[in-house]
């Protein structure tokens, strides 16, 4: 049974790509309009088949639209919803992929205000160090999570329909308030993302960079992995979710200045220990995680199946 | 043809139990004795098959040993070294396998000071955050590096029967100077855990760790890998490196001063272009890496086949 008639993806790159590819993949979506900065990526896009078509303004995309992911970098959510809310029709629901969840809401309660109870938004918590189309696939969001963060004004009716949509891609689905979606994902995701690419920045900075790289191995190689993520990407959502970002960076320079005391003092049971608090905290995460996804796929067959 | 009649491993867990099976594998050796703090370890190990027998003691261990391999937690170096000097023999080789080589040195220096012609000290760049016996594979070597930091007392025999050792498990051999090789393992191994073990363990100590780690995703999972490491070995390999491990902590801290200033000033383009340093950087590592590993397989082939 199709889900949307009409799709329009903002921004086909990994994500957007992903999400049309999935849909496409399980016969849930009719026609796929792309748009977007670049021609050529669109070009791109629809010579793998993951769109159908691109529009060349936002009045020819909307126009008997029934849903829109917005899929590019969250720093540009702001324009595009200015840029769509002439052409914006009643029926289409809008929903977005980004990163951080307060910017685009102040962007939609801006830009959107007299379409709120069809703005819901969203963020596929999935994603590699790779971008673009190229590495769209319709498996990206399987066995993954989404979290939606609805506004008070949305229409229950379009929140259930966003659900459905990423529940189609394979992922399920929670819900969360914006802040703690930002804050929780400053902690276990934006931090990580900054220190990798610090590290990696600042070696590549020395003049023996080069034999230090050198002897790096599979401890560099999965640490640094997220180093190489996109860098318009990461940069719009450090500056959308920077004040809970300062503030985990602040915690952990915390941590930093207490290990850095253990090791002025030579103090080895103190750094054992943490050491081994760390070690247990991260075992019991995997193998939480491990059961989960398990249990996950289960579902997901059941899904399948039905 | 057999390279080694009798070998002597200190510490059969992931390190010295892999080293063990690798060469059994290769046929290169007569047979393994294991020594070490643990009986119940050494028992496992036997059962395994990764030993052939457990010695009493180090008087037993040496008598009519070829070659020692110590890989236990290198804290631990000092006082194996000193147990053993009574009862080494002219002709036993021995080696490591500690992550720091100053230290490991010293210690010979030290305790060994009659036998330094056959004390080659080395480190194997392999390991998973796994550890014990139970972990240990004839393949952890293959196509990864061993380095050598030969000492100017060293008969040259005696190192090249180390390499060759190390070469037989699969591992390509390359030699550093000790203050080098501590110097660069700090910046692309040691302070990578000290970083991993620190986000861990910050955000395990908080109120809502539970919610935090249940929307950690693959980066998270493997930014954090090696948090699960060895809290022992890594409370000895920080001490031991500390003061190369404090300069590169210093370096990094200064590199996160830098960050903070660029989010606090909302310094978009400077951020970006950070990121976009540091993308590079890695993207150029993993390629190098993928053709170097290439480059090795064949040759290994080529080793193999002769």
């Amino acid at each position: 049974m199709v889900l949307i008639d009409k799709l329009v993806v903002c921004g086909v790159g990994l994500i957007g790509g992903s999400f049309a590819l999935a849909l496409r993949h399980r016969k849930k979506v009719g026609r796929i309009v792309g748009i977007g900065r670049s021609k050529e990526s669109l070009e791109r896009a629809r010579e793998l088949g993951v769109i159908d078509e691109i529009a060349p303004d936002w009045a020819s995309a909307l126009d008997g639209a029934d849903f829109v992911l917005l899929a590019m970098p969250v720093g540009q959510t702001d324009a595009a919803m200015e840029a769509m809310a002439p052409h914006l029709q009643a029926q289409t629901i809008v929903t977005d992929a980004g990163s951080t969840k307060r910017d685009v809401i102040a962007a939609a309660y801006l830009r959107l205000d007299a379409h709120l109870s069809r703005v819901v938004p969203a963020h596929p918590i999935a994603g590699t160090e790779k971008s673009g189309v190229e590495a769209a696939s319709a498996t990206l969001f399987r066995g993954k999570r989404t979290v939606l963060t609805p506004l008070p004004e949305n229409d229950p009716a379009a929140v259930e329909q966003v659900r459905k949509a990423w529940q189609a891609c394979g992922a399920s689905v929670v819900d969360m308030a914006p802040q703690d979606h930002d804050r929780v994902f400053a902690a276990v995701s934006h931090l990580p993302h900054l220190l990798a690419f610090g590290l990696v920045h600042e070696l590549a900075a020395r003049a023996n960079a080069e034999l230090l790289f050198s002897h790096a191995a599979s401890g560099f190689r999965d640490f640094t992995r997220i180093a190489a993520s996109h860098p318009e990407m990461w940069r719009d959502i450090c500056l959308a979710n920077r004040q809970a970002l300062l503030g985990e960076l602040d915690q952990f320079l915390g941590e930093l200045a207490l290990i850095r005391s253990l090791l002025l003092s030579n103090n080895g049971p103190r750094l054992e220990q943490l050491f081994e608090e760390a070690r247990q905290a991260r075992t019991k995460w995997g193998e939480d995680r491990a059961r989960e996804r398990g249990e996950e796929k289960q579902e997901i067959v059941v899904v399948n199946g039905s």
